[in-house]
C-alpha cells in the first residue's frame, strides 16, 4: 500500500511544471519532495540531493567565529582571495595530490560551482577556433546548464559506451575536429562514482598536449575513491590526476562534500603557472583583459560575486590547515559513506533492484557517496515516481548523459541507521507491489 | 617634495601592466596602492575603493554566530534563499520604499554584483530583438564589464550631456531603435552621487511601458541621498523608485554599503510578480527554462554560486530585521559619510581643486559616500598619478562614461578624522608644487 497517492504526486508535478520526473532538475526534485513531505506528513527516505552528512572541522567553526567578530565583515574580500587561504590550498595540493601549484594560482571560489563556471567561460574563449567543451559522461547535469547558460557549445561522450573502455580513442575523434577547448571529467564522478585510472588519464593528457586542449578536472569529491587510502599527507598513493602528466590541466576543488561545508559555498580554481600566464587576443576581445589571470579575476570573479565571503574563506582555510597539520582528517571520517553505501546497496539488491555501473574498467566501482541503481520493472522510465509512492526519493540519471537512462542515483550523504532501517520496510512493500 | 618617487610609480605600473592610471580598473588601482604602501612605507590617504567604514548591526554578528554553530554549515542553501531572509527583504521594501513585492520574488544574491549579473543576463535574453542594455552614466564600470563578459551588447548615455537635463529624450532615441532590453541607473550613483528625480523616473517609466523595456534600478546605496531623510519606516518620504510608476522595474539591492556588510557578499534581486511570471521562447532556448523565475534560479543562481552562504544570509536577515524593528538604523548612522564629504570637499576646494558634478538638475548634489573632483592643472589626465606622489589615492572617472574624464572619484567610506587632518598637509604640498 503506497504512502503517497498518485494525486499528490500529480499535483506537485503540475505546481513545478514537470511533465516527467526524468526531465526535472535535481533541485526541482528536491523542492517537490519537500512539498510532498509537508502536504502528506510522510517522512521520506531522501537520497536525491548530494548533501554531506558529517561534521565540519571544529577549527573551521572557530575561524569563522573570529571573523564574525572582526572588522573584516565590512571589508571587500580580495578578488583572488585571502593570502592565507591561497597558501593553504597550495600546500593541500602538494601534500595530498603531489601537485606543485603556486599559491597565487589557487583562487577561492563559491563552491566548485563558480570554479567550473569560470573554467568553462575562460577556456572556451582562449582561442577563436577552439570554443567547445567536451564532457566525459556520466556527469553532473548542472555543468551542462553552465555551458548552456553561457552560450558555449558542447559535446558529450559516455565513457561506458565501449567495452573494454577506450576513452582516449573516443576523445581523439572529437579533438581531430579542432574545436574542442576543454575536456571535463570528475574523479570520482557524480552520479555513478566511476574514476578514470592513471593510465587513462596519462593517455588523455598526451592528447591534450597534442591538440592544445585543456583538461578540467572536477575534484568535488577529492580522494573519496575508497578503494585506495589517500588519507595520508606527503606520501603515496596520491589520487590520480591529469596534473601528474600535463600542465594543461585545471583543478576545480570544493569545500562542500569532503569538508562538509556545502552551506558556506567554498571551493577553488587551481591553475598551473603555464596557463595562468597565457595571454590571447580572444581573451582581450571577450573580457577586455588579455591574460588568463586578469580575465579570471577582473572578467569573471569580480563581475559574478566580487570575491568570496570573508568568514567562509577563513573557515575553509582552517579546515585545510587542520587536515595538513594532522589534527582532523575528513578522508578518514568520510569512510562512513563507504559503510552506508555498502548497506544500502545490499538493501536494494535484496529487494529486487539492480546495481548499475557496478564496475570501473576491470575493478568493482568503489562504495562511496553516490551509486546508480535500477529495477527490472522500469526498463525505460518511471522508477523515480514509483519509489516516491513508497516514500523514497532518488534522482533520475536521464540528464547525466548515462547509457542507463532508466536508472537512478542514490546519495548516501544523509543516510542514517534509522533511514537504513526504514528503507528496508518500504522496499519490502515496493517489492510486494511489484511481485 | 613628493612622498613617492616617479620610479616607484613606474615600477608598480609595469608590474600590473598599466600604461596609464586612467585605464586601470578600480581593483587594479587598489592593488597598486597597497603595493606602493608596502614598498615605500608611506601610509596613503586612500579614497579609491568604495569601502564602508561603519559597523555592521550587532544583531547581524549574533545571527552569524548562531549559524556557525549549527548544522546549516553542511547544508546547501536553497537556490531562492532562506524563507526568513526573503520575508525580511519583502518587509524592508514595503517599509522603506513603499513597494509591495512578494517574499518569493526577493532572491538573495552575492552582493548587488550577482544581482546585476543575473538581471543583465536574463533581461537581454527575454526577447530575440531586444538584446541590448542601456546604461545611464556616469556609472559603475564593473557593470559594463559584466555585459562585456556575457557578450551582451550595450549603449551608454551621459545624463549630464544636456542642460537642462532631458534624460527621457535621450533614452527615447535609443528605444525607438527597438533593441533595448533594459535601462540601468543607480540612485544615488557611483561615482558622482547624482540621483534621478521622481519626475524623471516617472517619465522614463512611461517609456519602459511603451517600449516593453525593463528598468534595472541599482540600489547599492539605498536611501543614502542625505538631502532627504528616508530613515523612518512606514511613512513618507520614500526614496524615489521607478517601481512606484511601473511593474517593469527590477531592484538590485546590496548589503555591502548601507549595512556595512561588504565582506560577507550579500544582496538581493527584487522582481515584481509581473516579470517573475513572464515566460518566453527565448529564455527557453538560452537557459532551458521558459519562465523568468526558473531561468533565474536554475539557469543563473545555480550555475554561478548554487545559492548564498548560509551564515551570511542569516546575518543580512538579522540586519534587515533590526532596522525594521527600530533597533538599529543604518540610514541614521550613515549620516557620518555626509559630514566626512562636507569636510573633504572643503579641504579640496581650499587647496585649488574643483568639485565636478556639483549639482543634480537644479539642486546641489548630496554630500554622501562618493563625489567627483578635478584640478585645473590636469584638464585631460594625470591627476590620479600626480596625487599618488603626495600619498593620496582616488579613482579616475574615465570608465564611468562621465563627461569630465579628467576628474577623480573620492570615496569617504574609510576617511577618519586623522585622515582628514593628514590630507590637508599633503594637499598643501600638492598646491605648493603646482603654484
Amino acid at each position: 500500500m503506497p504512502l503517497i497517492t498518485p494525486e499528490h504526486i500529480a499535483n506537485t508535478k503540475i505546481h513545478y511544471g514537470i511533465d516527467q520526473l526524468e526531465h526535472a532538475s535535481i533541485r526541482q526534485l528536491v523542492m517537490m519532495i519537500s512539498d510532498l513531505e509537508a502536504v502528506t506528513g510522510v517522512d521520506f527516505v531522501r537520497m536525491e540531493l548530494g548533501v554531506p552528512g558529517l561534521e565540519p572541522a571544529p577549527q573551521a567553526r572557530a575561524a569563522e567565529h573570529r571573523v564574525i567578530d572582526s572588522p573584516l565583515l565590512a571589508q571587500y574580500p580580495a578578488l583572488n582571495g585571502n593570502a592565507g587561504l591561497r597558501d593553504a590550498l597550495s600546500a593541500f595540493f602538494k601534500s595530498f595530490m603531489n601537485l606543485s601549484v603556486p599559491a597565487d594560482n589557487c583562487i577561492p571560489t563559491a563552491g566548485a560551482m563558480q570554479a567550473s563556471l569560470a573554467a568553462f567561460w575562460l577556456v572556451a574563449n582562449l582561442h577563436p577556433a577552439r570554443n567547445k567543451i567536451l564532457f566525459l559522461d556520466p556527469g553532473f547535469p548542472t555543468q551542462i546548464q553552465q555551458v548552456q547558460s553561457l552560450g558555449i557549445a558542447y559535446a558529450r561522450i559516455d565513457v561506458f559506451a565501449q567495452r573494454p573502455r577506450r576513452v582516449a580513442d573516443q576523445i581523439r575523434t572529437f579533438l581531430e575536429g579542432g574545436d574542442i577547448a576543454g575536456i571535463v571529467y570528475s574523479n570520482p564522478s557524480n552520479p555513478v562514482w566511476n574514476c578514470l585510472s592513471p593510465d587513462e588519464l596519462k593517455e588523455i593528457a598526451g592528447l591534450c598536449d597534442a591538440y592544445e586542449c585543456i583538461a578540467l578536472e572536477d575534484l568535488a569529491y577529492f580522494g573519496m575513491d575508497f578503494r585506495v587510502d589517500y588519507s595520508q599527507p606527503n606520501q603515496p598513493p596520491y589520487p590520480p590526476s591529469m596534473g601528474h602528466y600535463t600542465h594543461r590541466c585545471i583543478q576545480m576543488f570544493s569545500g562542500s562534500k569532503l569538508f562538509n561545508y556545502a552551506g558556506q559555498r567554498t571551493g577553488a580554481l587551481i591553475v598551473p603557472e603555464a596557463l595562468m600566464d597565457l595571454s590571447s587576443e580572444q581573451l582581450q576581445t571577450r573580457f577586455g583583459h588579455a591574460t588568463f589571470r586578469n580575465a579570471l579575476l577582473f572578467g569573471i570573479i569580480q563581475p559574478t560575486t566580487a570575491g568570496l565571503c570573508q568568514s567562509a574563506q577563513a573557515g575553509f582555510e582552517a579546515a585545510l590547515r587542520a587536515m595538513l597539520e594532522g589534527e582532523w582528517n575528513p578522508l578518514i571520517e568520510a569512510r562512513a559513506y563507504e559503510q552506508r553505501a555498502l548497506k544500502l546497496k545490499s538493501a536494494l539488491t535484496e529487494h529486487g533492484f539492480d546495481l548499475l555501473y557496478a564496475s570501473d574498467g576491470d575493478t568493482p566501482i568503489a562504495d562511496g557517496f553516490y551509486f546508480a541503481f535500477g529495477h527490472p520493472a522500469y526498463p525505460e522510465s518511471g522508477l523515480a515516481e514509483a519509489l516516491i509512492q513508497f516514500g523514497i526519493s532518488a534522482t533520475p540519471l536521464t540528464d547525466a548523459g548515462a547509457e542507463h537512462k532508466h536508472g537512478l542515483r542514490a546519495c548516501v550523504g544523509l543516510m542514517t541507521d534509522d533511514d537504513l532501517h526504514r528503507i528496508k520496510g518500504r522496499l519490502a512493500k515496493f517489492q510486494e507491489a511489484h511481485a
